[in-house]
């Protein structure tokens, strides 16, 4: 069966992780619907807000749907924009930060293990 | 190493596979930049086109960017629009149909091997 919903539809949760800030979370599709390996999530970060810098095992793979910000890996530091696709491979450190004034949204799909 | 683009960077090719109308195609990330599992591909979609009907054994996960559509499986019809999330499992029959007076622009995730 195709599963098919709504971004609006589904109520943000806060992201509760350490150094996460102004940083809300949507589970667009994911285990529950039986994905077999990925799922898809949407954050929200408000203005001056930023994702938890940390590290991984797996991969992330990130399109920006609104707004500007910066992805901060170690010591680099890369503008990104509405547009932006951005794949994290595990292991690697990284951190996006709203440099906008307005809502930062992303799209980031990650293993359905991690979603 | 992580790769970050912008979709503008990349030059959108026609969908050349059977019953595909006014459709082109952008590979954003996939197994070029070493990819675990899945690829991002951008499809957009000019009015009155659409993505070839179909059905495989691997899932799409797609997300609406811009514009409507109908999402056809069998003799079920769909409207979907910006913000709308869809998971096809493998073997579902699908199309989708641009119903607006703009482009239609989705992306759609697949295994890599499917990219």
């Amino acid at each position: 069966m195709i599963t098919i919903r709504h971004y609006d539809d589904i109520t943000p949760i806060p992201v509760d992780a350490d150094g996460a800030k102004n940083a809300r979370k949507r589970l667009l599709v994911g285990a529950a619907d039986g994905v077999p390996y990925f799922s898809i999530r949407m954050f929200t970060i408000g203005p001056g807000g930023n994702t938890p810098s940390h590290a991984h095992d797996f991969e992330h793979e990130i399109y920006i749907l609104e707004g500007t910000a910066k992805c901060v890996s170690g010591s680099t530091e890369t503008p990104v924009r509405a547009g932006s696709v951005i794949f994290v491979p595990g292991g690697e450190p990284h951190c996006f930060v709203n440099t906008g004034s307005g809502d930062l949204v992303v799209l980031c799909m990650v293993p359905k293990e991690y979603e």
